[in-house]
Protein backbone atom coordinates (compact mmCIF):
# COMPACT_ATOMS: atom_id res chain seq x y z
CA UNK A 1 0.00 0.00 0.00
CA UNK A 2 1.19 3.61 -1.28
CA UNK A 3 1.10 6.20 1.75
CA UNK A 4 -1.44 8.97 0.86
CA UNK A 5 -0.05 11.66 -1.61
CA UNK A 6 1.01 14.41 0.29
CA UNK A 7 -1.56 17.64 0.21
CA UNK A 8 0.26 20.46 -1.80
CA UNK A 9 1.15 23.34 0.19
CA UNK A 10 -1.07 26.31 -0.07
CA UNK A 11 0.65 27.90 -3.39
CA UNK A 12 -0.02 31.75 -1.62
CA UNK A 13 2.61 30.24 1.45
CA UNK A 14 6.18 31.59 1.29
CA UNK A 15 8.53 30.31 3.99
CA UNK A 16 10.79 32.63 5.21
CA UNK A 17 14.55 31.28 5.82
CA UNK A 18 14.52 32.76 9.45
CA UNK A 19 11.56 30.49 9.91
CA UNK A 20 14.11 27.24 9.59
CA UNK A 21 17.04 28.81 10.21
CA UNK A 22 18.56 25.63 11.24
CA UNK A 23 18.32 24.60 7.54
CA UNK A 24 21.20 25.58 5.07
CA UNK A 25 19.82 27.36 1.85
CA UNK A 26 20.24 24.06 -0.12
CA UNK A 27 18.13 22.57 2.45
CA UNK A 28 15.75 24.85 2.41
CA UNK A 29 15.48 24.66 -1.40
CA UNK A 30 14.90 21.17 -0.86
CA UNK A 31 12.59 20.92 2.10
CA UNK A 32 10.29 23.44 0.35
CA UNK A 33 10.20 21.77 -2.79
CA UNK A 34 9.20 18.25 -1.09
CA UNK A 35 6.74 19.74 0.74
CA UNK A 36 5.10 21.42 -2.45
CA UNK A 37 5.73 24.75 -1.27
CA UNK A 38 5.97 27.48 -3.97
CA UNK A 39 7.70 30.56 -2.71
CA UNK A 40 10.63 31.41 0.15
CA UNK A 41 11.74 34.94 1.40
CA UNK A 42 15.78 34.85 1.75
CA UNK A 43 17.87 36.68 4.10
CA UNK A 44 21.21 38.68 2.85
CA UNK A 45 23.59 36.34 4.93
CA UNK A 46 22.85 33.12 4.27
CA UNK A 47 22.36 34.21 0.26
CA UNK A 48 26.02 36.09 0.08
CA UNK A 49 27.77 33.17 2.25
CA UNK A 50 26.29 31.08 -0.68
CA UNK A 51 26.95 33.55 -3.54
CA UNK A 52 23.74 35.37 -4.94
CA UNK A 53 24.03 33.78 -8.97
CA UNK A 54 24.72 30.33 -7.52
CA UNK A 55 21.59 30.81 -4.87
CA UNK A 56 19.44 32.09 -7.48
CA UNK A 57 20.26 29.04 -9.50
CA UNK A 58 19.63 27.15 -6.94
CA UNK A 59 15.89 28.46 -6.23
CA UNK A 60 15.05 28.81 -9.53
CA UNK A 61 15.89 25.14 -10.56
CA UNK A 62 13.93 23.90 -8.13
CA UNK A 63 10.90 25.52 -9.08
CA UNK A 64 10.50 28.08 -6.45
CA UNK A 65 10.05 31.81 -6.59
CA UNK A 66 11.85 34.44 -4.22
CA UNK A 67 8.78 36.03 -2.48
CA UNK A 68 11.64 39.22 -0.87
CA UNK A 69 14.86 39.23 0.30
CA UNK A 70 15.32 40.66 3.96
CA UNK A 71 16.68 43.20 4.31
CA UNK A 72 18.07 46.75 3.22
CA UNK A 73 17.88 50.04 5.19
CA UNK A 74 19.47 50.80 8.62
CA UNK A 75 19.27 54.09 7.19
CA UNK A 76 20.02 55.85 10.16
CA UNK A 77 23.11 57.36 11.07
CA UNK A 78 23.93 60.92 11.12
CA UNK A 79 27.83 60.67 10.73
CA UNK A 80 28.61 61.35 6.62
CA UNK A 81 30.87 58.36 6.36
CA UNK A 82 28.73 55.91 7.97
CA UNK A 83 25.88 56.83 5.85
CA UNK A 84 27.68 56.81 2.84
CA UNK A 85 28.72 53.28 3.82
CA UNK A 86 24.98 52.55 4.29
CA UNK A 87 23.83 53.75 0.90
CA UNK A 88 26.41 51.62 -0.40
CA UNK A 89 25.58 48.32 1.34
CA UNK A 90 21.80 49.32 0.32
CA UNK A 91 22.64 49.59 -3.00
CA UNK A 92 24.31 45.70 -2.75
CA UNK A 93 21.18 44.44 -1.55
CA UNK A 94 19.44 46.13 -4.25
CA UNK A 95 21.89 44.25 -6.42
CA UNK A 96 21.37 40.71 -4.56
CA UNK A 97 17.53 41.17 -4.84
CA UNK A 98 17.67 41.87 -8.50
CA UNK A 99 20.00 38.65 -8.94
CA UNK A 100 17.94 36.64 -6.85
CA UNK A 101 15.11 37.67 -9.39
CA UNK A 102 13.10 38.85 -6.79
CA UNK A 103 11.27 42.58 -7.01
CA UNK A 104 10.73 43.07 -3.36
CA UNK A 105 13.91 44.27 -1.08
CA UNK A 106 11.85 44.84 2.52
CA UNK A 107 14.14 47.92 4.31
CA UNK A 108 14.26 47.44 8.46
CA UNK A 109 15.19 51.39 8.63
CA UNK A 110 17.52 51.74 11.50
CA UNK A 111 17.04 53.24 15.26
CA UNK A 112 18.49 56.40 16.49
CA UNK A 113 21.91 56.60 16.58
CA UNK A 114 23.79 56.08 19.90
CA UNK A 115 23.27 58.90 22.63
CA UNK A 116 20.90 60.92 20.05
CA UNK A 117 17.28 61.25 21.26
CA UNK A 118 15.83 63.05 17.94
CA UNK A 119 13.52 60.79 16.32
CA UNK A 120 11.84 63.42 13.91
CA UNK A 121 15.76 63.74 12.63
CA UNK A 122 16.72 60.09 12.24
CA UNK A 123 12.56 60.01 9.75
CA UNK A 124 14.12 62.52 8.30
CA UNK A 125 17.02 61.07 7.11
CA UNK A 126 14.85 57.51 6.71
CA UNK A 127 13.17 59.68 3.64
CA UNK A 128 16.65 61.25 2.42
CA UNK A 129 17.96 57.80 1.84
CA UNK A 130 14.69 57.25 -0.17
CA UNK A 131 15.36 59.47 -2.33
CA UNK A 132 18.88 58.10 -3.27
CA UNK A 133 18.13 54.49 -3.53
CA UNK A 134 14.57 54.64 -5.00
CA UNK A 135 15.73 55.34 -8.77
CA UNK A 136 19.01 52.96 -8.36
CA UNK A 137 16.56 50.09 -7.47
CA UNK A 138 14.17 50.77 -9.81
CA UNK A 139 16.43 50.48 -12.68
CA UNK A 140 17.19 46.84 -11.58
CA UNK A 141 13.74 45.78 -11.27
CA UNK A 142 13.25 46.02 -7.60
CA UNK A 143 10.91 47.75 -5.40
CA UNK A 144 11.92 49.67 -1.57
CA UNK A 145 9.48 47.66 0.83
CA UNK A 146 9.46 49.75 3.72
CA UNK A 147 8.47 47.10 7.17
CA UNK A 148 7.47 49.29 9.59
CA UNK A 149 8.50 47.57 12.94
CA UNK A 150 6.76 47.25 16.33
CA UNK A 151 6.93 51.03 18.58
CA UNK A 152 8.74 48.25 20.73
CA UNK A 153 12.02 48.19 18.47
CA UNK A 154 11.53 52.08 17.73
CA UNK A 155 15.27 53.00 20.19
CA UNK A 156 17.49 50.38 18.87
CA UNK A 157 15.56 48.88 15.19
CA UNK A 158 13.26 50.43 13.15
CA UNK A 159 11.82 54.22 13.21
CA UNK A 160 9.00 53.71 11.00
CA UNK A 161 6.71 52.04 13.89
CA UNK A 162 3.14 52.02 11.85
CA UNK A 163 1.88 51.58 8.74
CA UNK A 164 0.31 54.99 8.25
CA UNK A 165 4.06 56.22 8.59
CA UNK A 166 5.05 53.88 6.28
CA UNK A 167 2.59 55.21 3.87
CA UNK A 168 3.34 58.35 4.82
CA UNK A 169 7.33 58.12 3.73
CA UNK A 170 5.92 55.93 0.67
CA UNK A 171 4.05 58.21 -0.95
CA UNK A 172 6.75 60.69 -1.69
CA UNK A 173 8.16 58.25 -4.65
CA UNK A 174 5.97 55.96 -7.31
CA UNK A 175 4.03 53.06 -6.21
CA UNK A 176 5.91 50.89 -8.46
CA UNK A 177 9.59 51.93 -6.87
CA UNK A 178 8.49 51.97 -3.00
CA UNK A 179 6.26 50.03 -1.01
CA UNK A 180 5.73 48.99 2.52
CA UNK A 181 5.40 45.47 4.47
CA UNK A 182 2.63 44.55 6.22
CA UNK A 183 3.51 42.04 9.34
CA UNK A 184 0.84 40.81 11.69
CA UNK A 185 2.95 41.02 14.83
CA UNK A 186 4.50 44.30 14.18
CA UNK A 187 0.56 45.98 13.23
CA UNK A 188 -1.87 43.89 14.60
CA UNK A 189 -2.35 45.83 18.06
CA UNK A 190 -2.56 49.47 15.83
CA UNK A 191 -6.68 50.32 15.70
CA UNK A 192 -5.82 52.41 12.61
CA UNK A 193 -5.08 49.18 11.27
CA UNK A 194 -8.10 48.37 8.83
CA UNK A 195 -8.16 51.66 7.33
CA UNK A 196 -4.48 52.01 7.02
CA UNK A 197 -4.51 48.27 5.05
CA UNK A 198 -7.19 49.74 2.72
CA UNK A 199 -5.28 52.58 1.88
CA UNK A 200 -2.63 50.48 1.28
CA UNK A 201 -4.11 48.19 -1.04
CA UNK A 202 -5.96 51.73 -2.73
CA UNK A 203 -2.64 52.75 -3.68
CA UNK A 204 -0.66 49.86 -4.49
CA UNK A 205 1.69 49.94 -1.89
CA UNK A 206 1.48 46.48 -0.76
CA UNK A 207 4.49 44.72 -1.43
CA UNK A 208 4.90 41.85 1.00
CA UNK A 209 2.81 39.98 3.65
CA UNK A 210 4.38 37.92 6.92
CA UNK A 211 2.99 36.16 9.65
CA UNK A 212 3.80 35.46 12.92
CA UNK A 213 2.00 35.61 16.16
CA UNK A 214 2.01 37.33 19.15
CA UNK A 215 2.62 35.51 22.56
CA UNK A 216 4.00 36.69 25.70
CA UNK A 217 5.59 37.30 28.13
CA UNK A 218 8.11 38.71 25.65
CA UNK A 219 11.44 37.67 26.49
CA UNK A 220 14.66 39.39 27.17
CA UNK A 221 15.93 41.92 24.33
CA UNK A 222 12.11 41.21 22.97
CA UNK A 223 13.79 39.94 19.11
CA UNK A 224 13.27 36.34 19.00
CA UNK A 225 9.72 36.11 21.17
CA UNK A 226 7.69 35.62 17.78
CA UNK A 227 4.72 32.89 18.32
CA UNK A 228 3.78 30.14 16.03
CA UNK A 229 0.58 30.45 13.96
CA UNK A 230 -2.31 30.47 16.14
CA UNK A 231 -0.28 30.18 19.33
CA UNK A 232 -1.05 33.87 20.28
CA UNK A 233 -3.34 37.03 20.47
CA UNK A 234 -3.76 37.78 16.42
CA UNK A 235 -6.70 37.61 14.49
CA UNK A 236 -4.65 36.24 12.04
CA UNK A 237 -7.39 35.04 9.28
CA UNK A 238 -8.64 38.69 9.88
CA UNK A 239 -5.37 40.09 9.27
CA UNK A 240 -4.80 38.23 6.10
CA UNK A 241 -8.44 38.49 4.39
CA UNK A 242 -7.95 42.15 4.96
CA UNK A 243 -4.68 42.10 3.06
CA UNK A 244 -6.54 40.21 0.38
CA UNK A 245 -9.65 42.35 0.74
CA UNK A 246 -7.07 45.47 -0.05
CA UNK A 247 -6.23 43.81 -3.35
CA UNK A 248 -3.13 42.18 -2.47
CA UNK A 249 -2.49 39.21 -3.99
CA UNK A 250 1.72 38.28 -3.35
CA UNK A 251 2.92 35.52 -1.30
CA UNK A 252 2.43 35.10 2.39
CA UNK A 253 5.34 34.56 4.08
CA UNK A 254 5.52 33.31 7.58
CA UNK A 255 8.37 34.93 9.01
CA UNK A 256 8.82 33.30 12.95
CA UNK A 257 11.80 34.12 14.83
CA UNK A 258 12.13 31.65 17.36
CA UNK A 259 14.66 29.69 19.13
CA UNK A 260 12.25 26.66 19.91
CA UNK A 261 11.65 25.94 16.26
CA UNK A 262 14.88 27.02 15.19
CA UNK A 263 15.92 23.84 17.84
CA UNK A 264 13.82 20.71 16.17
CA UNK A 265 14.07 19.17 12.77
CA UNK A 266 13.57 21.45 9.82
CA UNK A 267 11.36 19.23 8.08
CA UNK A 268 9.16 18.30 11.15
CA UNK A 269 8.84 22.75 11.31
CA UNK A 270 8.13 23.44 7.83
CA UNK A 271 5.12 20.70 8.09
CA UNK A 272 3.84 22.12 11.41
CA UNK A 273 3.71 25.77 9.92
CA UNK A 274 1.34 24.68 7.00
CA UNK A 275 -0.71 22.84 8.82
CA UNK A 276 -0.94 25.85 10.88
CA UNK A 277 -1.16 27.96 8.03
CA UNK A 278 -4.27 26.19 7.33
CA UNK A 279 -6.08 25.98 10.42
CA UNK A 280 -4.89 29.63 11.13
CA UNK A 281 -5.12 32.19 7.77
CA UNK A 282 -6.75 30.06 5.42
CA UNK A 283 -10.22 31.04 4.73
CA UNK A 284 -12.27 27.80 4.98
CA UNK A 285 -14.37 27.27 1.77
CA UNK A 286 -17.14 24.84 1.22
CA UNK A 287 -14.85 22.34 -0.45
CA UNK A 288 -12.69 21.85 2.14
CA UNK B 1 29.59 75.89 59.58
CA UNK B 2 25.93 75.27 58.63
CA UNK B 3 25.55 73.23 55.53
CA UNK B 4 24.06 74.87 52.64
CA UNK B 5 19.99 74.81 52.91
CA UNK B 6 18.60 72.26 50.44
CA UNK B 7 16.98 73.46 47.30
CA UNK B 8 13.46 73.11 46.91
CA UNK B 9 12.43 70.56 44.63
CA UNK B 10 10.66 71.90 41.78
CA UNK B 11 6.69 72.72 42.27
CA UNK B 12 5.38 71.06 39.09
CA UNK B 13 7.12 67.57 40.49
CA UNK B 14 5.51 64.92 41.97
CA UNK B 15 6.94 61.48 42.78
CA UNK B 16 5.03 58.08 41.82
CA UNK B 17 5.38 56.12 44.94
CA UNK B 18 6.27 53.18 42.23
CA UNK B 19 9.58 54.99 41.94
CA UNK B 20 10.84 54.80 45.57
CA UNK B 21 8.80 51.37 46.11
CA UNK B 22 10.70 50.16 48.49
CA UNK B 23 9.39 53.32 51.13
CA UNK B 24 6.47 52.74 52.96
CA UNK B 25 3.89 55.12 52.56
CA UNK B 26 5.12 57.43 55.99
CA UNK B 27 8.24 57.12 54.83
CA UNK B 28 7.18 58.38 51.13
CA UNK B 29 5.40 61.70 53.12
CA UNK B 30 8.32 62.05 55.01
CA UNK B 31 11.12 61.75 52.54
CA UNK B 32 8.91 64.26 49.86
CA UNK B 33 8.18 66.56 52.79
CA UNK B 34 12.00 66.53 53.55
CA UNK B 35 13.08 67.22 50.09
CA UNK B 36 10.94 70.20 49.49
CA UNK B 37 8.43 67.59 47.03
CA UNK B 38 4.77 69.04 47.21
CA UNK B 39 2.81 66.23 45.67
CA UNK B 40 2.43 62.54 45.18
CA UNK B 41 1.16 60.02 42.93
CA UNK B 42 -0.15 57.08 44.61
CA UNK B 43 -1.12 53.22 44.25
CA UNK B 44 -4.09 51.75 45.42
CA UNK B 45 -2.69 48.58 46.88
CA UNK B 46 -0.18 50.37 49.36
CA UNK B 47 -3.30 52.98 49.94
CA UNK B 48 -5.56 50.70 51.50
CA UNK B 49 -3.30 48.55 53.18
CA UNK B 50 -2.90 52.15 55.29
CA UNK B 51 -6.67 52.61 54.98
CA UNK B 52 -7.62 55.43 52.40
CA UNK B 53 -8.73 57.58 55.01
CA UNK B 54 -5.27 57.44 57.76
CA UNK B 55 -3.45 57.91 54.01
CA UNK B 56 -5.39 61.12 53.54
CA UNK B 57 -4.77 62.28 56.67
CA UNK B 58 -0.88 61.86 56.50
CA UNK B 59 -0.79 63.39 53.12
CA UNK B 60 -2.62 66.00 54.40
CA UNK B 61 -1.01 66.90 57.11
CA UNK B 62 2.75 66.90 55.51
CA UNK B 63 1.08 69.69 53.18
CA UNK B 64 1.71 67.38 50.25
CA UNK B 65 -0.95 67.08 47.49
CA UNK B 66 -1.66 63.61 45.65
CA UNK B 67 -1.43 64.01 42.08
CA UNK B 68 -3.40 60.69 41.06
CA UNK B 69 -4.16 57.14 41.98
CA UNK B 70 -3.21 54.44 40.37
CA UNK B 71 -5.33 52.73 39.23
CA UNK B 72 -8.32 51.90 37.87
CA UNK B 73 -9.57 49.78 34.55
CA UNK B 74 -8.95 46.13 33.48
CA UNK B 75 -12.37 46.66 32.20
CA UNK B 76 -12.35 44.12 29.08
CA UNK B 77 -13.24 40.64 30.88
CA UNK B 78 -15.80 38.90 29.14
CA UNK B 79 -17.70 37.10 31.19
CA UNK B 80 -20.41 38.84 33.25
CA UNK B 81 -19.15 37.59 36.92
CA UNK B 82 -16.29 39.18 35.71
CA UNK B 83 -17.20 42.41 34.33
CA UNK B 84 -19.26 42.98 37.51
CA UNK B 85 -16.23 42.26 39.44
CA UNK B 86 -14.17 44.30 37.52
CA UNK B 87 -16.94 47.48 37.96
CA UNK B 88 -17.38 47.14 41.70
CA UNK B 89 -13.87 47.23 41.93
CA UNK B 90 -14.06 50.54 40.21
CA UNK B 91 -16.07 52.36 42.24
CA UNK B 92 -14.09 51.14 45.20
CA UNK B 93 -10.58 53.02 43.60
CA UNK B 94 -13.09 56.14 42.51
CA UNK B 95 -13.94 55.78 46.16
CA UNK B 96 -10.33 55.70 47.70
CA UNK B 97 -9.52 58.55 44.75
CA UNK B 98 -12.52 60.94 46.54
CA UNK B 99 -11.16 59.88 50.20
CA UNK B 100 -7.26 61.20 49.03
CA UNK B 101 -8.69 64.26 47.74
CA UNK B 102 -7.16 63.41 44.07
CA UNK B 103 -9.12 64.34 41.06
CA UNK B 104 -7.68 61.99 39.13
CA UNK B 105 -7.86 57.97 38.94
CA UNK B 106 -5.50 56.70 35.76
CA UNK B 107 -7.06 53.80 34.34
CA UNK B 108 -4.77 51.08 32.88
CA UNK B 109 -8.10 49.15 30.63
CA UNK B 110 -6.98 45.64 30.38
CA UNK B 111 -5.53 43.34 27.83
CA UNK B 112 -7.13 40.47 26.14
CA UNK B 113 -9.33 37.68 27.98
CA UNK B 114 -7.26 34.78 28.11
CA UNK B 115 -7.50 32.85 24.82
CA UNK B 116 -9.61 35.86 23.13
CA UNK B 117 -8.25 37.67 19.76
CA UNK B 118 -10.96 39.78 20.01
CA UNK B 119 -9.00 43.28 20.13
CA UNK B 120 -11.73 44.93 18.72
CA UNK B 121 -14.48 43.72 21.00
CA UNK B 122 -12.07 44.16 23.90
CA UNK B 123 -12.12 48.02 22.96
CA UNK B 124 -15.55 48.21 22.80
CA UNK B 125 -16.01 46.88 26.52
CA UNK B 126 -13.66 49.66 27.90
CA UNK B 127 -16.04 52.26 25.91
CA UNK B 128 -18.59 50.42 27.83
CA UNK B 129 -17.09 50.38 31.03
CA UNK B 130 -16.30 54.12 30.85
CA UNK B 131 -20.28 55.19 29.92
CA UNK B 132 -21.19 53.21 33.29
CA UNK B 133 -18.28 54.20 35.94
CA UNK B 134 -18.03 58.03 34.74
CA UNK B 135 -21.08 59.47 36.18
CA UNK B 136 -20.28 57.85 39.62
CA UNK B 137 -16.79 59.03 39.39
CA UNK B 138 -18.09 62.68 38.79
CA UNK B 139 -20.42 62.88 41.31
CA UNK B 140 -17.50 62.12 43.51
CA UNK B 141 -15.23 64.70 41.95
CA UNK B 142 -12.87 62.36 40.76
CA UNK B 143 -12.02 62.09 36.91
CA UNK B 144 -11.11 59.31 34.73
CA UNK B 145 -7.97 59.22 33.07
CA UNK B 146 -7.31 56.84 30.46
CA UNK B 147 -3.94 55.86 29.91
CA UNK B 148 -2.36 54.46 26.96
CA UNK B 149 -0.31 51.92 27.36
CA UNK B 150 3.01 51.31 24.97
CA UNK B 151 1.76 48.66 21.95
CA UNK B 152 3.86 46.22 23.13
CA UNK B 153 1.50 45.57 26.27
CA UNK B 154 -1.84 45.83 24.13
CA UNK B 155 -2.29 41.91 24.51
CA UNK B 156 -1.46 40.92 28.52
CA UNK B 157 -2.13 45.21 29.80
CA UNK B 158 -3.56 47.67 28.06
CA UNK B 159 -5.99 47.60 24.55
CA UNK B 160 -6.06 51.37 24.86
CA UNK B 161 -2.48 51.66 22.60
CA UNK B 162 -2.03 55.50 21.62
CA UNK B 163 -3.16 58.83 22.40
CA UNK B 164 -5.18 58.96 19.78
CA UNK B 165 -6.96 56.37 20.56
CA UNK B 166 -7.48 57.07 24.10
CA UNK B 167 -8.54 60.19 23.14
CA UNK B 168 -11.33 58.94 20.60
CA UNK B 169 -12.61 57.01 23.83
CA UNK B 170 -12.43 59.96 25.95
CA UNK B 171 -14.12 62.16 23.65
CA UNK B 172 -17.70 60.68 24.45
CA UNK B 173 -17.66 62.01 27.36
CA UNK B 174 -17.48 65.68 29.07
CA UNK B 175 -13.77 66.55 29.21
CA UNK B 176 -14.24 66.90 33.24
CA UNK B 177 -15.38 63.47 33.07
CA UNK B 178 -13.16 61.46 30.94
CA UNK B 179 -9.57 62.77 30.68
CA UNK B 180 -6.27 61.18 29.64
CA UNK B 181 -2.80 60.17 31.04
CA UNK B 182 0.09 61.28 28.80
CA UNK B 183 2.94 59.08 30.09
CA UNK B 184 6.70 59.65 27.99
CA UNK B 185 7.36 56.05 27.98
CA UNK B 186 4.28 54.78 26.51
CA UNK B 187 4.09 57.43 23.63
CA UNK B 188 7.61 58.74 22.77
CA UNK B 189 7.61 56.52 19.94
CA UNK B 190 4.21 57.85 18.21
CA UNK B 191 5.16 60.15 15.02
CA UNK B 192 1.89 61.72 15.22
CA UNK B 193 2.19 62.39 19.44
CA UNK B 194 2.92 66.31 18.61
CA UNK B 195 -0.79 66.82 17.28
CA UNK B 196 -1.83 64.34 19.27
CA UNK B 197 -0.75 66.18 22.17
CA UNK B 198 -2.03 69.49 21.04
CA UNK B 199 -5.31 67.91 20.52
CA UNK B 200 -5.43 66.78 24.04
CA UNK B 201 -4.58 70.10 25.48
CA UNK B 202 -7.08 72.25 23.07
CA UNK B 203 -10.08 69.88 24.46
CA UNK B 204 -9.04 70.09 28.00
CA UNK B 205 -8.30 66.65 28.01
CA UNK B 206 -4.92 66.19 29.72
CA UNK B 207 -5.49 64.97 33.55
CA UNK B 208 -1.83 63.59 34.41
CA UNK B 209 1.13 63.71 32.90
CA UNK B 210 3.94 60.90 33.84
CA UNK B 211 7.68 60.49 32.90
CA UNK B 212 10.37 57.86 32.92
CA UNK B 213 12.95 57.28 30.06
CA UNK B 214 13.25 54.55 27.79
CA UNK B 215 16.39 51.79 27.81
CA UNK B 216 17.54 49.15 25.76
CA UNK B 217 17.48 45.72 25.99
CA UNK B 218 14.16 45.50 27.34
CA UNK B 219 13.87 42.79 30.35
CA UNK B 220 11.91 39.48 29.94
CA UNK B 221 8.18 40.37 30.42
CA UNK B 222 9.18 44.25 29.57
CA UNK B 223 7.47 45.43 32.96
CA UNK B 224 10.02 46.52 34.60
CA UNK B 225 12.61 48.20 32.55
CA UNK B 226 11.76 51.51 32.62
CA UNK B 227 14.62 54.16 32.84
CA UNK B 228 16.04 57.19 35.00
CA UNK B 229 15.13 60.27 33.38
CA UNK B 230 18.34 60.86 31.16
CA UNK B 231 19.25 57.45 30.56
CA UNK B 232 17.58 56.54 27.51
CA UNK B 233 15.87 57.56 23.88
CA UNK B 234 13.43 60.12 25.00
CA UNK B 235 14.15 64.04 24.38
CA UNK B 236 12.17 64.47 28.09
CA UNK B 237 12.88 68.10 27.82
CA UNK B 238 10.42 68.33 24.14
CA UNK B 239 7.95 66.15 25.61
CA UNK B 240 7.35 68.23 28.52
CA UNK B 241 7.37 71.36 26.58
CA UNK B 242 4.94 70.15 24.50
CA UNK B 243 2.64 68.86 27.32
CA UNK B 244 3.00 72.87 28.44
CA UNK B 245 2.40 73.82 25.25
CA UNK B 246 -0.95 71.94 24.79
CA UNK B 247 -1.83 73.63 28.16
CA UNK B 248 -1.30 71.29 30.82
CA UNK B 249 -0.41 73.25 34.05
CA UNK B 250 -0.69 70.16 36.72
CA UNK B 251 1.96 68.52 38.37
CA UNK B 252 4.18 66.17 36.15
CA UNK B 253 4.89 62.90 38.02
CA UNK B 254 8.13 60.77 37.71
CA UNK B 255 7.15 57.12 37.71
CA UNK B 256 9.86 54.30 36.73
CA UNK B 257 9.85 50.78 37.38
CA UNK B 258 13.34 49.51 38.13
CA UNK B 259 13.99 47.43 40.31
CA UNK B 260 17.91 48.45 40.16
CA UNK B 261 16.05 52.47 41.76
CA UNK B 262 13.97 50.12 44.16
CA UNK B 263 17.19 48.43 45.99
CA UNK B 264 18.89 51.66 46.93
CA UNK B 265 18.43 53.82 49.64
CA UNK B 266 15.21 55.76 48.97
CA UNK B 267 16.75 59.48 50.27
CA UNK B 268 19.04 58.79 47.83
CA UNK B 269 17.32 57.85 45.14
CA UNK B 270 14.50 60.71 45.69
CA UNK B 271 17.86 63.20 45.33
CA UNK B 272 18.63 61.70 42.42
CA UNK B 273 14.98 61.95 40.76
CA UNK B 274 14.90 65.49 41.78
CA UNK B 275 18.28 66.47 40.34
CA UNK B 276 17.49 64.63 37.19
CA UNK B 277 14.57 65.96 36.96
CA UNK B 278 16.31 69.71 36.50
CA UNK B 279 19.05 68.55 34.36
CA UNK B 280 16.88 66.65 31.75
CA UNK B 281 12.92 67.99 31.87
CA UNK B 282 12.95 71.36 33.16
CA UNK B 283 13.76 74.38 30.90
CA UNK B 284 16.77 76.72 32.06
CA UNK B 285 16.05 80.21 32.34
CA UNK B 286 17.94 82.97 32.04
CA UNK B 287 17.60 83.21 36.01
CA UNK B 288 19.29 79.41 36.44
Amino acid sequence: MNPPAPVPAPTCLSINQQTVRQWSLPQLVAGCRAAGVTAVGLWREPVREYGPAAAARLVREAGLTVSSLCRGGFFTASEPAERRAALADNRAAIDEAAALGTGTLALVSGGLPPGSRDLAGARRRVADALAELAPYAAERGVRLAIEPLHPMYAADRCVVSTLAQALDLAEGFPAEQVGVVVDSYHLWWDDTLPEQLARAGRAGRIAACQLADWVTPLPEGVLLGRGRLGDGSIDLRGFREQVTAAGYRGPIEVEIFNPALWARDGTEVLAEVIERYRAHVLTPTPHD
